[in-house]
């Protein structure tokens, strides 16, 4: 069992404070005292992370790309191990544990053949004109380049695909940043196990000591301290509205501000439109049901609400979702505080005026189980109270009832920033709701037609991350290739001697990347 | 004269409050009595921005192209009416007025250009895999769109080419956001003139009410709820720092925060090596004296900061930097304020402990001219003294001199982030100061080799930005085809219908753009 932080290659355990992981089926203690960071391992980590990025920031595509497929084959090297710790943590099923770790690895191996290819650096060349008038031109060059050391806070809901090593690491190594990583408090163990295997990868393809640190903690003070350092230059986290905002205001205010990427859910709606509630009643209510409770609810994209337009068959509609909902099965929570936040979360939407229970599977137990739930409000009742856009997190949605066509656009004009929104109705039916696509777009990351928002492609064209609030900045991606750009700048090089530009900005292109010359995309 | 604000296309003076501009050359008033805009004209503007993007954000990008050039032409077609104004609210001479003008029209059709190709929008398409397993894979389509109505802050030391229909409104504008213009205090005429013609060029091209707004401001209330109004989502500004951080924190501290893209000026260091100045010692004092006092080193790419090693060549190149400065020609500043700043900065820095004064052109006048001066300090004393990194706007240089090498390196490592740095060597000593250039890439936006920051090329390669503080966010540039991207945020399709998609994603590409289709770049 690792118990220490790792202050790059060096285990350091100088602190007092000890903290054990709980098995959230079982509820019993987890083997392991882990060991909190001091404020003294957070400056020594940073340090090292600033040293390290003199160095790791020039190291090649090629050298990256092995870096983080040493990672990958490390990670699924630790076997059983791996996959037990992360079930006795989360409560996780096997077979989305080791669904993850696929998930997990094929990131890693994205970022390393997008940096081994190269052309997401994207190289841009104005050569110069000598001769012209009434000023000479300069040969100007432009590519990206790493900006500094990044602290990770990992997320509960994903203990490998958004932890450790996932996306945010992986696409921070992958810009040429060295990563800290804030461990979840949840799953120590499991980031232990993953924290051994990025040093013991570090290590095996000679990445400066300092490019990977990790700290336990608990509270907030660790996680402050990082965020105020003066060496860490970005901040990418994925969890709570709350706790996203807590580190954007942290990062705000320090002397020299710096960007938190903190994606913080949504409430993901469905519009489901009348012609399809008509022919597919049932298999939509199965289907957005199921959505709704995988993983216990437990994901940023699970749709927390649908909205509809009452008509002659939504009564049918309604009772369909009711029994889908009173079919779920009931899936155990990631913790006890998420656990504890649903419950309490459940109980106030049910309680809301003007919001009916349709289906609420009871809660007899001591387990910390999440019992799905629908309710159902009017959209004139939607519009007045913005409570009702909160998110449950959990397997939870409310339904809203449009009584008109007006109220089904306005619900769209109401909604706040979103992750995700998405479009249900039939191939006829669609075009006549254009004007509702646009709205979505402006409204969300990703518009989703006839399909349920969990679920997240991990490619080139993801975008995950909204407009706020589902995101601290909308204009860039946590999932896929994208994500790395929110750890480069473009830097400028005038009339620099070739010899001494990056390979990426040569005249001869040694990388053979995708380069904007003169005005025209070349190899 | 045009002394109203224009909410859209309406014309409006509802306010009490009425300032005039001031020649700063005979310091007298002009002609005009502008009226501030009141806290109902703000909300009344940018709620028609909200409603014009709502349309304009789907403009295509011919349309868009089609409106930027006629914005264009209209302010070609002011003809002298505009040079004038400019001349008598800025005391800048004819041909820097033509020279600004030529550029902010180059600018506007520089974006036209990048519109109507289309390829901007960074089109990635991953297509269905519908026969995956385990599971489908959804086809998933992702594009560039606009963000929303963005705040145009106007500066003081560009009444063209950063103002009104400058870089910042011409990449909003082409992104597909309204713009709504807090005109600057010192060129209001200027304004006017300017806003009239992108009005004109609006009706001219059908784009809708709103696209455009001015306002007229004196002190902070009209830029303070421009910034706080929720429907607003970014921010330009290129000015002072204290200006820049007000408005980040503002932005910052909003229920929805927006980024704000201040562009906030640095000392643009100078590192001149040994060889050079042995051989070139003359020259290089004449040059580097020639872009300190450029536009009365109102820009900012000004160097205010001129490192060099001693050795037995710099008590002649000391001489040398100080009779360029006293034969420099001592010009007229753009107005009383930054006159005053001027005089009290460089006043402060001579009089720093550890400073020497090399050339100060005395000032025995009333006019609000800018008498250039050039000081020296150790590199022991600049280390130790953060304020030596301040930036003294006009026509001001401090030359750090380093004993050894090793101070040589520590004054590059200690700098603050940079617009731009520059290197000044033989091709036959740069080679042994890699370890310099590599330091000043984690600086600066750019860095320059054999050449002076002044003369910022409006080009694809360009980056004008950089770490903070020269910038709030070094990751995006203010000059260049990449300003663009700032108003714009990635938005995903998900499995939708082929004829719904935006032109841009559609099957047949259309618009013949180039695209990352299942990960290959193709048109």
């Amino acid at each position: 069992m690792i118990t220490e932080n790792f202050i790059g290659f060096e285990r350091s355990a100088q602190g007092e404070n000890t903290y054990s992981a709980v098995n959230p089926v079982t509820q019993e203690t987890l083997p392991g005292a882990f060991v909190a960071a001091t404020m003294e391992e957070v400056n020594l980590a940073v340090n090292k992370a600033h040293e390290a990025w003199k160095v790791y920031r020039n190291t090649s595509g090629a050298q990256k790309a092995t870096f983080l497929r040493t990672i990958a084959e490390e990670i699924e090297g630790l076997g059983d191990t791996l996959v037990n710790r992360v079930m006795e943590e989360s409560g996780l099923p096997e077979g989305r544990v080791k669904g993850e770790r696929g998930r997990t690895c094929n990131q890693l191996r994205m970022f390393a053949d997008l940096v081994e290819e190269g052309s997401w650096v994207n190289a841009i060349i104005d050569t110069a004109q000598p001769d012209r008038q009434p000023i000479p031109k300069a040969d100007i060059r432009n590519m990206l380049q790493a900006v500094g050391p990044v602290v990770v806070f990992t997320a509960s809901n994903f203990p490998l695909a958004f932890s450790t090593a996932g996306g945010d690491t992986a696409s921070a190594l992958a810009s040429g940043c060295p990563v800290i990583v804030k461990a979840h408090e949840s799953h120590p163990g499991t980031n232990g196990l993953i924290a051994e295997a990025i040093l013991n990868a570090a290590r095996k393809t000679k990445m400066p000591d300092g490019v990977f640190s990790s700290l336990n903690a608990i509270g907030y003070q660790v996680g402050t301290a990082l965020v105020q350092h003066p060496q860490v230059k970005s901040v990418a986290f994925t969890g709570s509205y709350n706790g996203g905002m807590a580190l954007h205001k942290l990062a705000a205010d320090r002397t020299e501000p710096i960007p938190v990427f903190a994606e913080m859910g949504s409430v993901n709606p469905i519009f489901v439109l009348p012609g399809i509630i008509k022919t597919q009643s049932e298999a939509l209510a199965n289907q957005i049901a199921g959505s709704v409770n995988l993983g216990a609810g437990q994901f940023c994209t699970n749709p927390g609400l649908v909205v509809i337009r009452q008509d002659e068959n939504t009564e049918a509609f309604m009772e369909n979702l009711g029994s889908a909902f009173e079919k779920l099965a009931v899936q155990n929570m990631l913790n006890q505080g998420i656990y504890q936040n649903y419950e309490r979360l459940k109980k106030e939407s049910l309680q809301t005026a003007g919001v009916t229970t349709v289906a609420d599977q009871s809660n007899d137990g001591e387990n910390w189980e999440a019992y799905p739930a629908v309710a159902s409000a009017s959209a004139a009742e939607f519009l007045m109270n913005p409570n009702m856009q909160q998110e449950v997190f959990g397997p939870f949605s409310l339904v809203v009832q449009c009584e008109d066509e007006e109220h089904f656009y306005a619900v769209a004009d109401h909604l706040h920033g979103q992750l995700t929104a998405s479009i249900m109705g039939t191939q006829e039916e669609l075009a006549g709701y254009a004007d509702l696509f646009d709205t979505l777009q402006t409204k969300a990351g990703r518009v989703i037609f006839n399909g349920v928002p969990t679920g997240v492609e991990v490619c080139h064209a993801m975008q995950h991350g909204g407009p706020f609030p589902a995101s601290t900045d909308g204009r860039f991606t946590s999932v896929g290739t994208g994500a790395i750009k929110r750890f480069a700048r473009p830097v400028a090089f005038q009339d620099c001697p070739d010899a001494m530009l990056p390979a990426a900005l040569q005249a001869d292109n040694p990388m053979n990347i995708l380069r904007l010359v003169d005005g025209n995309w070349v190899r």
